[in-house]
């Protein structure tokens, strides 16, 4: 393994870490807070860091599938130790581990929050929360990559494991433009949506605050009634919408681009997308209506909270966990099901529930008739048996980490739709979840070893899974192997 | 599709089923209830159906997958209505569909139950709702097989598509051979557990029911408190040694006839079996000692519990419902894993889950080393790509029903523990859930809807769904194709 080459890597990626404090530094010093300090100390230990680490190239600069694999995976866990450090700095956040919590939420854009009082928080500090969110959307990495040099074959293998879904070859030919074509058309579509908050009547602030979170898919809000607080419909649509555009997988946008329509309305995962929005946001207004008694205001409500979870933002408009237990399974099945391939949202993806219905069938069908050729298509297209293989694998591993982290939790002795849905709620990077975990509580009753298990969640979620059980695996052998040798040859 | 042979077969297997209705007959005889007539009445329904399909047999007797599986999905549909006939015409359980999910539980070994007061029940029905267990444990087609000849070739098909598990190919060769060999072996462990029952002083008739639910894994009692009634610790013990032995692979109780212990020592499947058993009940044990004082009590309860659970037979000593969040999640995990493969439990079964965790395994390795060729072992042997393949997609289909199955009860808007383990207690063929389904409760408050779809999930389970869900794609296909043509073509 090339460690020079990931001490470079990261250490770079600290640096432009750095610089990002810097933002919320000018938002705290604009509202004259003193906590806006705590930005600046931590940029300068980042300063440090990145010094002594990111400023010499080596010599060898070849890495392949395993380095990326770590890079993507300690970026992540690097940036949110060091992030959470303003938070636990201006004490803001007392805990260091609940700011630890706050920030993986942020990076991994879950919204899930242990702040029990979010209205509290100084303003370059609810700033620099939600600006995890849009940082962390399209991928620390890729960011990373927007705005420094790197190899492109190199570029390859980190976004190759950062970016979202089951395909990414399309992607993959020139990395770097990629990236920069993909956070440019991120900007813009934030920018548009700033611009319609505004016209809403919404302050600059407030804006900048809840496009970060939709942008991001991630549902930080800096009220404590999330978008309820907003009482403008006008306001609740647009989010609706923006939240719905980006979960669609960004490829989409390319095409729209280069104004090929065709490829657009003939993509298999749009279509069962919104049609699973519509079909559910309808079942769930048919019954919550005796709720309401306006049936418009059911459907708003409805289309309100099926877009944020089934992007897997988080924002709210209404509690649902008062609503029936009907509509809150089709919001669990929505949860865990997430939105597009390569959009900002988590989730399992529509792609990868596509392929599994579709091999499902295809089984059945072989079960029929032994000697027939059977093939599972997307979009017209063949999918290679190691697409399908991986979206397998992809599953079961999610299903054993649910069953995991399910039981670890189960010990703070929460009921069961509050422990099982916090664990859909965090590995699906959604933000509230069912229960004591709802829209209108917080994860802050957890004991310290469930907030852990939580945040492997978050990242696990965020990474799609593979990276990150790779990166354990890696340091479980070097433990055990250090142990074995402290045990068979005593410490020296 | 060969229709004349699937009706010749299936109507052999009626017959069969009248002689099975004598036995109960002749036990509510012996206790001069009047209720034994509906045994009677059914069984000559079922005499006239056999005499009318099951004697003549076609020219063409070939059969392929195809017929196999539809053969077996309407064996269990078939017996299970039949079968529900003696309770409905008894009054014993007044409504016809509350009467066939009590059959259907019976013969695909789960024991969930709708009755409130099951003490109520004559004994000629307690008989013959126990006597179901006993004969769906092995398969009811097995069974028929026992007793009538079948062409070899067909034998294969109809095994193939009714023993459980991943591997089936040892079996086939000599499939009817193989199925005597089987129930002897059955049989001959159910003896030994009657007359283990009879010296702890149980009377014949517990011993009976006891043993019938003990063997197939099944969990009907004649008593409301379950296998609490018996307040004494032999007969716990006794039946928690007899569900954890009925839950092992049978192919190693050939092994141990043919003095083959190497085999069996060597056994994967057995090791994980036994091993998840004992650090299930310890962690139990730990979590719940502080509610019994007593350690051993707590583990003789813990155990029971857990091999009750694990072999998905459902028996109870104890409330589970009480205990601990962490204690009852072990059980809802353990519901979910099962027992061995081609033993008479239910669940994903063990191997499943090892195959599941080595291909995870099997593909980190794979992503950090890329050009290294990695293949899944089990018990030392290479597994085929099928095997595996087939092992993803049952569990894809399993994911898929408990999320449709879940979604459709929550109608009824019980709490979500009770509707989650209300799935997982009915698609593993376990029997009691939780909440309000748990061990003290019962599935009598479910709408007819929800009791329909439990009742396909416990057929689903028994079979292994795929032989299910090829049924209902192939009645799907025809009512399409009928109202497709109704609607072309004008009714006629």
């Amino acid at each position: 393994m090339n460690k020079k080459m990931i001490r470079y890597i990261v250490g770079k990626m600290l640096g432009v870490e750095a610089a990002l404090l810097l933002l919320p530094a000018l938002v705290g010093a604009i509202f004259r807070e003193r906590s806006a300090l705590s930005f600046l100390a931590t940029a300068a230990v980042l300063l440090v860091v990145f010094l002594c680490t990111g400023l010499k190239k080596p010599e060898s600069t070849t890495i392949y599938a395993k380095e990326g694999l770590v890079v993507v995976a300690l970026a992540w866990i690097l940036w949110s130790l060091f992030g959470a450090l303003p938070f636990f700095l201006s004490h803001s956040i007392p805990n260091y581990l609940d700011a630890f919590f706050e920030t993986v939420s942020g990076f991994t854009t879950t919204g899930s929050t242990i702040l029990t009082d979010v209205e509290a928080l100084p303003k370059g500090m609810a700033f620099w929360r939600s600006f995890t969110h849009w940082v962390g959307g399209m991928g620390v990495l890729v960011f990373v990559m927007v705005l420094t040099t790197l190899d492109k074959k190199n570029s390859m293998y980190l976004m190759r494991a950062e970016v979202p879904g089951p395909e990414k070859d399309k992607l993959l030919p020139k990395a770097r433009s990629t990236a920069q074509l993909l956070y440019g058309m991120y900007l813009a579509l934030t920018i548009v949506e700033i611009l319609f908050l505004l016209f809403g009547g919404m302050n600059l602030f407030d804006s900048l605050i809840h496009a970060f979170g939709t942008a991001g898919t991630g549902g930080f809000s800096n009220y404590a009634a999330s978008v309820a607080h907003f009482d403008s419909t006008y306001i609740h649509v647009v989010i609706t919408v923006f939240m719905i555009l980006f979960g669609i997988n960004f490829n989409l946008y390319f095409f729209l681009l280069h104004r090929d329509f065709r490829s657009v309305f003939k993509n298999g995962e749009l279509r069962v997308y919104l049609s699973v929005i519509f079909v559910s946001a309808l079942l769930i207004t048919l019954n919550i209506v005796h709720m309401y008694g306006n049936p418009f205001v059911a459907f708003r409500d409805a289309m309100f909270q099926v877009g944020s979870i089934i992007t897997t933002t988080g924002y709210t408009t209404a509690d649902f966990n008062l609503w029936p237990e009907f509509s809150k399974c089709i919001l669990m099945l929505l949860m865990v099901l997430g939105a597009c391939a390569s959009s900002t949202g988590g989730g399992i993806k529509v792609s990868r529930g596509i392929i599994m219905l579709k091999s499902i069938h295809k089984e059945i069908k072989q079960m029929m008739h032994p000697k027939s050729v059977n093939v599972v298509r997307m979009n017209g297209k063949k999918l290679g048996k190691d697409i399908v293989q991986n979206v397998y694998i992809y599953l079961m591993a999610y299903v054993v980490i649910v069953a995991a982290s399910v039981l670890i939790l189960s010990l703070d002795n929460y009921d069961f739709g509050t422990t099982f849905s916090a664990v859909l709620a965090t590995l699906n990077n959604i933000g509230p979840g069912m229960g004591a975990v709802g829209p209108v509580g917080s994860f802050a009753g957890f004991s310290p070893l469930s907030k852990i298990v939580l945040c492997l969640d978050m990242l696990a979620g965020r990474l799609e899974i593979f990276p990150f059980l790779m990166l354990f695996s890696l340091t479980w052998k070097k433990t055990f192997y250090v142990s074995k040798k402290i045990l068979y040859e005593g410490v020296t």
